[in-house]
């Protein structure tokens, strides 16, 4: 399937390649909602489907690095052109990774409906993968239309992320000290909320990327420092270290 | 200074990617020794140092990028020669990662230092980081040599990271099951424990490039499934469950 690819154009190499991506990102973005489906219903056979539905973006990510030294081979682009088929490889490994945080949400799902115990944070969590899943689309779309706007907004929207992350954790950290027999459940949904953040912090990572292949520089913006308040020591934490 | 590389043949031009790499992978490496060592003493001081050493690695990922692009452009490199230029991103962009897992712990640091209070888990936490640090001075040595049984005598001794790692996340929610105000500073000590597990897998994941470029084809080993006793429900919190 590949050789034909080659025979084609460079034009439509980089429009396989692209499609690819989308197709992939797409993959991620599906997971992301599955996997949080899985952990409000408390769904282990669709959590089980997570699993291994990971399968077929670790294969992309396959395909599309192949498929791109392919091509750097046989067409030897420079300049732009190879940037981008290099941009390529970056984006799919970062797509590939987020691909892990759904995984590794499913994977906890297991834990959490044995304990059957869940502090009612997943409103929080769903909000979060919510705004994480519009960044997917949205970046995939700028990619391909090569919006530099888009690809910022997406890059600034990753604060909201962030802002309930930092929510999330401090109101487990509190509901541990009240409850401390959900500190294992609390604690693996800490894990999980981790995941999502860190999946949006890839996604920024993408739009840093759009942002490179379509301006030829690199996106240099001021932001608050992520993941900042999530090294919160908790007010109340001080009061009982007294 | 970058042009005068690329005046080199393309071993000379390979060479230099090789000792970028390997000065990337050392500092990384010595991040991990300090970012411990502040954690270990209380150091703020140090802790800031790696804060701010963390640039330099950052810096080291894009120079390395930007010359494999130009080599590619200029060279023209197929086969073998193009697929280790690509790994060269690839590597560059897991130590970045790693880079940034050691400047997390650092950061923490600065939340546990004002708690005044870590369980005594440090033991742990500093022989996950002996082993991580071997793994990364063997890996780089590995790349360099082109050996591909050290390459993966590293990707196996993983395990043990895990293995410690799973020791910790269980003996963390104890302690904070028995000691509430403890909360806290135990769950910054999860995440540190956390990273330095992740920094494990990313070593593993050169040990595969390092594989992949001399051998041409994927490492396809089979060892217990990463990652999966820390999904632990603990025994104790089944009993406080009834």
């Amino acid at each position: 399937m590949t050789d034909s690819h080659i025979v084609a154009s460079f034009d439509e190499n980089l429009n396989d390649l692209r499609k690819k991506i989308v197709q992939m990102g797409n993959l991620v973005e599906e997971q992301f909602k599955l996997a949080t489906e899985a952990l409000v219903e408390k769904d282990k056979t669709l959590a089980e489907q997570v699993r291994k539905n990971d399968k077929a973006i670790d294969q992309l990510e396959l395909e599309i690095e192949r498929f791109a030294v392919e091509v750097i081979a046989l067409r030897a682009p420079v300049a732009d052109d190879l940037r981008e088929v290099i941009s390529s490889i970056k984006i799919s490994s970062a797509l590939e990774r987020m691909g892990d945080y759904a995984k590794n949400m499913a994977k906890r799902l297991t834990v959490l409906s044995k304990i059957d115990h869940l502090p009612g944070s997943t409103t929080i969590l769903s909000q979060m993968v919510k705004i994480t899943r519009t960044m997917i689309t949205d970046v995939l779309d700028a990619y391909v239309k090569r919006d530099t706007n888009l690809a910022i907004e997406v890059w600034n929207r990753d604060q909201e992320v962030d802002a309930l992350y930092d929510s999330l954790f401090r109101e487990l950290l509190t509901y541990m000290m009240e409850k401390p027999q959900y500190i294992t459940s609390a604690t693996h949904l800490l894990f999980i909320a981790k995941n999502i953040e860190r999946a949006g912090d890839q996604t920024t990572n993408i739009a840093e990327i759009v942002y490179y292949i379509t301006e030829g520089e690199l996106l240099e913006l001021k932001r608050p420092k992520k993941d900042d308040t999530s090294f919160a020591d908790l007010g109340v934490s001080k009061e009982e270290n007294k």
